[in-house]
């Protein structure tokens, strides 16, 4: 590229090429928005401009984008933040009085009273208090303290915030971080970038992806051989799996620091499922865990039955972190200024929704019901139709909002793939993206045992449409199944 | 911290601690909100509380937070985010038609039409497009190619990503990114971040903070024996010395890549100076210059009239960069998902605000008027009113929103701070703090040439208050100077 013309003057070579740029980006690899992704945005053009093709319309599957899968926002939440950036609709009696009660609570914490002014670089005070105590109620009373939450720029800031923290080393001392296969690939990108160890566990898929505490041991072990793996991530529920975690994995305590997303923590369908935290079960395991065990526990207003990813909201709580570590901890965030403050006030909203005595109640209920029960439909309808597909199985989807099936491939299929220079499930996602217009994540982009394949999707598509794109995949992978048979 | 009783269990060692903690967060700075604006919180707390204190509020004028220093949202912008955040308004005839016009515009580029959809990585198509017709309009006309913006959380988050593509090797091969003394220390914050090597150049205070190219080529030279300087930062206008940078630097294009802050483009004040982009200065040079100099400049809705800063929104063109290299930034920043959108709608309505034929036109006129006249105003008194004090220098505010006056410290005074383990021009403000309750950040912060001190203040607080502020500095000095004479 560095030796073209550009406008007729001939160009020197670049300053900043790729032989001279910044060698952990380049191994940085993002999945849910690849290679995939970038063709099926290119297909959505070629339609708008006309292009023929077998389907009218590209669906993503790839990503947990509720909203633009048509899910309606929430209207209570939408009420507030319509009040907090336009405060002089405090006046207009078309809104319940709890928006506005919400409203001026969240506008009198701000500086100057305005959405549009900085935060505290943590976050702001009231609404780190509305955090604390919603996380009180959700593990039964357990304390949290409002010093320890930060929130954050949709999780995966936070997320990366506390690897950075934690990575140091060189060489054989170099930070590891354990996380599960198959993972969320923010991790693999963020210990890519950070230029920490990413040491695979395995998920037990014929067990409903359970967390293996032998698996956890064996990787750990192999670990030591050439890193210091001393941070274990347990997504929970998890992604993208869909897997309630409760794992006892305690013994690890003495060397690891804990990293807990939870942003599924509503997301839980399967029937005898509920969501427990880390935290809760760390604590009723007694003091000897609770005050020492090291963990940070992440949440966003992206998921739920909010679907609010647009927002950018979030948080973290961290628990039994050094106090010296903290002062660091809170100097790296304000370097970024703030978070968001419209998300800020989002989650504000999330962790103090509208009470049983308050006007917005039933409607915000009703509101949520829906969402989740039909989450719940859509969760119970994939897995159904894709098991009677032969040559898929799915594990039942408990929680999250992802469905992650195992797809049997024939070695001519895989030879093929080989050909065309592409591992087996990209060469199989990329061939239904072209002939269905549907764009799911290959699984390699999660990680998957050698020679097994899986693909990831969203089950967030409105019923009657999911239905369509269920029986286009199976038919699909009847005919894939066919041809390189 | 490590051998302390928690809940009377006595504790372990923490698996994380100040000697394993990531090194070069350790190294991180970032005085804007730095030990003495924890101080300020603390004293507002206690005054809160009924301690008393010799003045019944604390004034931050250490960083510039327009809103929270009571300057008012602009009108439009404000009606067209609430409209965004909750589309049942667009039926309210109280909104104006071109409000309404701008969010069904935005809502419409949303997926599922929702501002609570993710957006592209890059940010909302539609929004690049306005972003770079209004850099062709400011530029008079130069083109700008919508595919080179990219949208980020405030300017911050993508000067921090720019850096981390530019920062490689180890050693004397490591990575020098020049920066001016004064500097934002943004910039120091990331260099320690990132592990790349900080090589300072100073501006000339005594020619109203110019920047001088003798003075940039002989730090050019000395940092050659160290590091590899590849990367230059002209902040212009500058922060936080409010001068315009309009150099012939250009001389450096073989070697260095060009990032060019310029959130302060619409703060420029004083008399016969006006707002010259970088960009537009290297394009009237020639094809030999526009056609290989690469460059990154940024822009955020913080700063100017709107004074957004809640938002986080923000923007970077990029130029001359190898496609190879971009398409690892678009990789880069799609890890994050994406921007805030609330935050790229502000910007967009910053970029396409009301035409002259539109209803909200005479209104966002007047109330941007108001706000630049007033800075303008502002930026006259302080400069008044300090440069009558014996011992406060202070040049010209031309730009930006900031002072950086000089002031002169009597040996006893220096002495006395060495005594308290402060850098005097901490040991100054602290006082200040203490007795006047105004917080301002010590020149320190930002680097100023050894044996000078300054501080940096905002102009921000209204016109009475900001009146008070400078006479109370003012008398501060003057008691501060007798007292260690």
């Amino acid at each position: 590229m560095s030796q073209q013309t550009v406008n007729g003057v001939p160009s020197r070579g670049k300053v900043l090429t790729l032989d001279n740029m910044n060698p952990n980006v380049k191994r940085v690899e993002y999945a849910v928005r690849g290679p995939i992704v970038q063709r099926a945005v290119q297909i959505e053009k070629e339609l708008k401009e006309g292009v023929k093709k077998p389907f009218s319309e590209v669906i993503k599957a790839n990503i947990g984008d509720a909203h633009a899968m048509g899910q309606k926002p929430i209207t209570f939440l939408r009420q507030v933040l319509a009040l907090c950036s336009y405060p002089e609709l405090l006046e207009d009696n078309k809104f319940p009085e709890d928006a506005k009660k919400r409203a001026k609570r969240i506008l009198q914490a701000c500086g100057g009273h305005s959405i549009g002014a900085y935060s505290a670089s943590q976050g702001i005070e009231c609404v780190r208090q509305d955090v604390a105590r919603y996380i009180e109620k959700r593990d039964g009373g357990i304390s949290s303290n409002p010093d320890n939450i930060y929130l954050s720029t949709g999780a995966s800031d936070a997320i990366v915030t506390m690897l950075k923290l934690l990575v140091c080393g060189e060489g054989r001392d170099r930070t590891g971080v354990m996380i599960s296969i198959p993972q969320y690939p923010l991790y693999s990108a963020a210990l890519a970038d950070l230029g920490a160890v990413q040491v695979s566990y395995y998920l037990d898929e014929d067990k409903c992806w359970s967390l293996d505490v032998a698996e956890l041991r064996r990787s750990l072990n192999a670990a030591r051989q050439h890193c210091n793996p001393r941070v274990l991530c347990i997504i929970n529920p998890g992604n993208p799996t869909g897997t309630s975690v409760v794992a006892s994995v305690c013994e690890m305590k003495q060397f690891c620091h804990f990293l807990s997303p939870c942003v599924y923590q509503d997301n839980v369908y399967a029937e005898g499922c509920k969501f427990h935290s880390f935290k809760k079960v760390l604590f009723e395991m007694g003091p000897e865990y609770s005050s020492t065990v090291e963990m940070a526990s992440f949440h966003s207003t992206s998921k739920c039955y909010m679907g609010e990813c647009g927002f950018r909201g979030g948080y973290m709580e961290i628990i039994n972190m050094d106090p010296e570590v903290k002062a660091q901890l809170t100097k790296l965030v304000s370097v970024r200024l703030c978070p968001p403050v419209p998300g800020q006030a989002l989650l504000d909203l999330v962790v103090n929704p509208p009470q049983p005595d308050e006007p917005s109640y039933t409607t915000f209920m009703k509101e949520r019901t829906v969402v989740l029960a039909d989450l719940a439909e859509k969760a119970r309808l994939t897995e159904q139709i894709f098991n009677k597909v032969p040559g898929i199985t799915c594990n039942p989807v408990q929680g999250a909002m992802y469905t992650f099936p195992r797809i049997t491939l024939s070695q001519k299929a895989i030879d093929k793939a080989k050909e065309e220079g592409q591992v087996p499930d990209m060469f199989y996602c990329m061939k239904l993206l072209e002939e269905e217009g549907i764009c799911l994540v290959p699984g390699s982009g999660f990680g998957q045992r050698e020679g097994t394949f899986h693909f990831r999707m969203t089950i967030l598509p409105p019923t009657e449409k999911l239905k369509v794109v269920l029986h286009k995949i199976s038919e699909f992978h009847l005919r894939f199944t066919q041809e390189f048979s």
